[in-house]
């Protein structure tokens, strides 16, 4: 069992910063898209990470594997997607392992109306408080951590 | 109405890395201290919070904003945690007000034993990961952005 820090390691303000940081950009964001676009920001999401894929659609596995979630937590959100006919549940001719999620025409309609909300918001909460320089060095430090 | 930025703005990158990152790390701290402690990382961050309250308690609206959380989102939390012995439901004789979520000493023997692990998890996955100077440059952009 290795060491681990003392709870009064300076260092873990940086780590509460960037916890707080997420925290207040996602609730802004959650805030705006749910009060302009009446949508979720994970169902968001989903619509963005299809609409993103080759023909539209993802395997669920993959899906989940996109959203960092679990296949469970993806089934239901693809559930809730697929009642408000955003999604639909497709299987493919060449492929019998699994299920499909697709994007519908509606589904890809509403991404695009709500995307100029969630894109001014990034803007508004995140981009335009950092400098270019700023942005660079935080994807340079930032990158390994999201890869490991 | 302000405009937005493209979606081929290259400040995005930055933005997903961010997220990116976050998603990581918290995953990770989630399943170890599943794995290790039992406990469910939302839980951990309650206990953490009361135990650095006053008296070892909160109202429930305090609790509620500083795991920024909504209220009932925080009231379903501690009711987990009150039916685990963890925490308990207190009226203070001085404020009629609300009700209070206060630490019980199973809580802080739990909490004092899931430390470690969420402690060395926090080092091996972020901070060990980036130089004295990437944190001091992390905690000054980030720290306006968690505060507005």
């Amino acid at each position: 069992m290795t060491t681990h820090p003392p709870r009064t390691d300076p260092r873990l303000e940086s780590w509460r910063t960037f916890l707080r940081a997420h925290a207040r950009v996602i609730r802004e964001l959650e805030r705006e898209l749910a009060a302009e676009e009446d949508l979720a920001l994970t169902d968001y999401d989903v619509l963005v990470q299809l609409a993103a894929a080759p023909g539209r659609r993802l395997r669920m596995s993959e899906l989940a594997d996109a959203l960092l979630l679990s296949r469970s937590g993806a089934t239901r959100l693809v559930d809730r997607l697929v009642v408000g006919g955003l999604v639909e549940r497709v299987m493919c001719e060449d492929d019998r392992r699994g299920q499909w999620a697709a994007l519908t025409d509606l589904g890809h309609a509403r991404l695009r109306r709500a995307a100029p909300t969630h894109l001014r918001g990034i803007a508004k909460h995140f981009l335009d408080r950092l400098t270019g320089e700023d942005l660079n060095a935080l994807r340079r430090m930032l990158e390994p951590i999201g890869e490991a």
